[in-house]
């Protein structure tokens, strides 16, 4: 099946607001979806370039829950953290993201899964901060290639 | 002593974005203001209006926390709750807001503490929101007179 390696993120930046708004869809039910996204043995398989190996310090998805995580490749180290403002199972996701790079930026991210029937899933991912210029840094930073890459190998998992 | 009731918070509506910034001075040292707001024995005594009655479910205030509270008058409960990205003591708070009478809707709030001398302290609060919409129907709900209210409790608390 070669429908899911040529399926693309649509990545949209807002004019009005420092957001961006990724929505993508995957051949897998919203709770199998969801499940990569909380599941610390799952998420290493996927979030992240191929290039770095992922390291979790912890990743207690609920709630007032929190996370950190670590992307290694060749002795360069990036680390990310943030906690978890709310999560509803299969549902909705709303937490922080700190790139440890840079210490004093914070995003504010929400994640939602809906169910388009026939096991399929669109996956719709914002990201706030506050400014214009931030935002505008992290799209110019090769960010769409990352997302690509990214849910590609979020296809593949949940092919297995 | 009468400057701490006078003194005023400003507040910042930014043209740009969607947060509203306010600026404080308090008269006590950043230490004693940042306790403020993390005792939750304290934090009943200001945070809020006058009219309720503040009830602390919890309120672990560190990197990686979270918090709940109920505002209470005449049987009419509003309950608030939110998770610490990030918390340097006397310095900084991070935090996501969500008032429960609008799920929904999320903040990103940051709090930074300046060392004025003089046992003094310049309190900034900004909230981000991802709407201008949604920013300015907070400021236009009476906000303004809530802040100026909240701030005078605090001044009487660190006064004693």
């Amino acid at each position: 099946m070669t429908t899911t390696s040529t399926r693309q993120a649509e990545i949209f930046v807002d004019p009005d607001v420092p957001l961006v708004r990724i929505t993508r869809d995957f051949d897998a039910p919203p709770e199998k979806v969801f499940r990569a996204h909380t599941d610390p043995a799952l998420i290493v398989q996927w979030m992240g370039p191929r290039r770095y190996e992922m390291r979790i310090d912890h990743y207690d998805c609920r709630t007032g829950g929190s996370y950190r995580y670590v992307h290694v490749a060749d002795g360069d180290e990036h680390g990310f953290h943030g906690s978890f403002h709310e999560v509803r199972p299969s549902e909705l996701i709303v937490q922080t993201f700190t790139y440890e790079g840079v210490p004093d930026g914070v995003a504010l991210e929400r994640m939602t899964f809906e169910d388009l029937g026939a096991g399929r899933t669109r996956l719709t991912a914002t990201s706030l901060v506050d400014s214009f210029q931030g935002r505008d840094a992290f799209v110019a930073s090769g960010m769409e290639s990352g997302v690509q890459e990214m849910y590609q190998r979020l296809d593949e998992l949940l092919a297995d």
